[in-house]
């Protein structure tokens, strides 16, 4: 494909699904990248003014100054290596800024936000690379109605307190997060802008969703090329290695999350971040991998056999289930459902399953399902939001009365990020959540399991010839539409997953 | 290679250069990859008993108790998802232990070292994988006298307390870090650990110099897999994408430091980090990328050009220039060496390179190296410690009287890590410092130098013809032995390089 083709075609910032519908080659990972850089090029600015003013709406006040700052440079303890990059979320959602050492602030009546970058410093623009200007900032890069250098901030500010402060505060993340150099009697805020912005982040705009897209396009293109040369591998390491090497020679630098490469037993460890086993004799891999791509997360799980057949009938009717469950849950994402109520089906359909395969039994369906020993096998919620975390912000829960939480022992213990819960807002459009059913056979809590009432419904014996099984995740990142969900995840599953393994590179 | 014959061939703790010796291919990898792992499996203990002891002698008291915090599990900014684990080096340094949320202390009259590890949790251990137990901890794993769980650890602390700490300090590295939980009366000494412990760092013993060495062999085999591939690359990402690879696969998940994969222009800018560029009509690639390996920095740092061939005369030049500059250098490392006289001299090489170019015109080399003009092309110091930290401590510079420092302007700002210092300890065995000489065309910097008084001494016109070169950089890492020294580092450079990129796969 022609550099000018591609350029050409990028300005509608739409991805074709050509690697994807090919073999995934090293050319072909050569002619995307250069696609998603262009397109990353060209794009329409990050839409910060947008989202401010959705903030500032939420927020019901016409009078205000919201203060952010961005992540500053801070070094590793006792080193003097800068700790890697990571913009704070609640400021790229204002600012769509991923440098360090930014502020911003927006006055809400003037609706006018503007940009503190750092200031020119000659060594190190020689040492780390030039620091943004004023212009690039206030004219090609960012969607801000000004860029200003940082030594101009804190006299803004005081410029801006004298005439209205008094009676609008300055509206700030946390109350630990005053800006320096200000006059001494300034009034904050620090309770109202985070759950604003927790409910404006819950639902994505075009904008955000396209980068979500292009991350999960990534991320399956990192998948298969794992897929492709997963029967040579001997070690977990190498998982990790073509994984990352795929991301980052495709332009996304970063993970959204630690990579867990887990054969075997280790997939029974949910968050596995050691990766270092041999894969010799192991059954399935567990591959929990997404890239990130402008701070927007992708979150992906495939689990897989080393060879492209099942490795035993335990393996094949594990995933069966998994499989299931995933597909169950999926079909039913829509507005105005109770994110819960798909994550009680799925603990239904794992009774019933494990009922099939004589892991479960003594019981029924409903009986089982009650007595929570369904977590066991399954220990963590059926998803959370995606965004620009991996396990984003939304709207809070408002908490439900006690007696409601009660009723069901699959529910996993209430975090304040987890759909999970009776009192999460239901679905909207927008919404971007994974789908990750999962199913373990964990050494230490089918151990832990004997010491329980719910024991008698466990049979340990079979268990024990499903633990090298270890354990089956399969995740995808759905959107909610108006008309109903799609599934924005790539990455191959199933039988053509088995297939790409079989055909090897 | 059978795997028997690999396990008994580890033994000894030494490496084959079987890896390095051939092609570098996959199997290559897998088997090298094997190999590292299982001598990582059956290597002696790291040796924190010895340091334990050379720490003690230094601070050169007889009772007290030494107490130091490792690094804690972290959380990302307003996130859920933890900070990449880190450990903290000096805690390292008398524990080997590279695990989150550990402690240890050292009673110095009973020469009694003692861990302390996280205490067991179910839910931590489903979900992150079991932590260590004290058996464990203590059999197999660490060199120390005793391990014990977090929950005694103050217990132990006031008992001691109540029976020394009246005579004998509770050494910290820290004043913040003083024991939570303890009696309130403590007496503590802040000030005498930490230039302890720097000085014994700077000096490493055979465990220490061999982790190094073989952070070196992993940097080499990545650098030498960007060789072979550069020529089919079409941006600096995939550049960064093969040597990460390369790493994680033979199984060092972590670089030394952030990857700098600068092509043309770029490699001016002393730290790139951005490594997103198109590499088309690039003249060279500066890679300045090392591994580390058990928490031991590797630093090696290649310049090579696309193709197997100069790309312009004034490419080979100024590779030649920064060749001489570091041969030269290389080859008067032995113990007694003030490192200080060696950056000098690099300034001389490239000065008089600089004249026969034309760069450089209308005065003596010494009259030119006194003005300083020659840090516009080589900025930063000649080279630094390796240890634990990329850029290690060491014995701490005594101040030099101010007279000595304004003897000459080819030095570097001072920096507490820096042995390009009139005051810094001269060279002695076991130290290991690099030796990375570079000469850069960095248009900032000259813009920037036609304003200063040593303008005249620059061909203005002349260097503008070298901007397209970026700059070149060559550094290996050299350990000062009592005979003279070893050069670690085992990528090749010059022909050899070339030659490489030439063969490609």
């Amino acid at each position: 494909m022609k550099l000018q083709s591609l350029r050409a075609r990028s300005r509608d910032c739409s991805l074709t699904d050509d690697a994807l519908r090919s073999q995934v080659d090293t050319s072909i990972i050569q002619n995307y990248h250069i696609h998603l850089e262009l397109l990353g090029a060209n794009c329409d600015k990050y839409p910060a003014k947008q989202h401010v003013r959705r903030v500032a709406a939420r927020l019901g006040v016409s009078h205000g100054l919201i203060y952010l700052e961005g992540k500053p440079t801070t070094y590793l303890d006792d080193s003097d290596q800068t700790v890697p990059f990571r913009q704070r979320r609640y400021f790229y959602y204002l600012s769509g800024v991923d440098e360090p050492d930014c502020y911003l602030t927006y006055d809400i009546a003037q609706d006018r936000l503007i940009l503190y970058v750092p200031d020119f410093d000659l060594r190190r623009a020689i040492w780390m690379g030039p620091t943004l200007t004023v212009d690039e900032a206030q004219e090609s890069r960012y969607d801000v109605d000004q860029a200003r250098y940082y030594s101009s901030l804190s006299d803004d500010i005081n410029r801006w307190a004298a005439e209205n402060n008094e009676h609008y505060p300055i509206y700030l993340l946390h109350a630990s997060e005053q800006p320096t150099g200000t006059a001494a009697n300034l009034q904050f805020d620090a309770e109202q802008l985070q759950p604003a912005m927790d409910t404006c982040r819950g639902v994505k705009d075009k904008h955000e969703i396209d980068q979500i897209r292009r991350a999960n396009k990534v991320s399956g293109l990192a998948h298969i090329q794992v897929l492709r040369n997963i029967s040579k591998m001997v070690n977990e390491t190498q998982i990790e290695g073509i994984f990352l090497d795929t991301c980052v020679s495709l332009g996304a630098k970063n993970q959204a999350y630690g990579i867990i490469a887990a054969s075997g037993e280790n997939a029974a460890t949910l968050h596995y971040m050691k990766n270092n086993e041999p894969l010799a004799d192991r059954q399935f891999v567990c591959l929990d991998a997404g890239a990130e791509w402008n701070c927007y997360a992708s979150d992906v799980t495939r689990t897989f056999p080393l060879q492209g057949r099942w490795p035993s009938d335990e393996a094949r009717d594990t995933y069966r289930i998994v499989e299931k469950m995933q597909e169950e849950c999926i079909k039913r994402i829509r507005k105005g459902v109770r994110f819960l109520d798909l994550h009680i089906l799925a603990h239904v359909i794992a009774i019933e399953g494990l009922l099939d395969l004589g892991i479960l039994k003594g019981g029924s369906t409903e009986e089982i399902r009650k007595c929570g020993v369904s977590r066991v096998f399954f220990p963590h919620g059926l998803g959370h939001h995606v965004g620009l975390e991996v396990h984003d912000v939304s709207e809070k829960s408002i908490m439900a009365a006690s007696g409601e939480q009660e009723d069901d022992s699959v529910l996993v213990p209430p975090t304040s990020r987890s759909p999970c819960t009776f009192s999460a807002p239901t679905l909207e459009p927008g919404m971007i959540v994974t789908v990750e059913p999962g199913v373990y056979f964990s050494r230490l809590a089918l151990q832990n399991a004997k010491q329980q009432p719910y024991a008698k419904y466990i049979d340990f014996n079979v268990a024990a010839r499903y633990i090298p099984v270890g354990g089956v995740r399969i995740e995808d990142d759905i959107l909610v539409t108006d008309g109903g969900y799609e599934n924005l995840t790539t990455a191959p599953k199933g039988e053509k997953m088995l297939e790409i393994i079989r055909r090897g590179q």
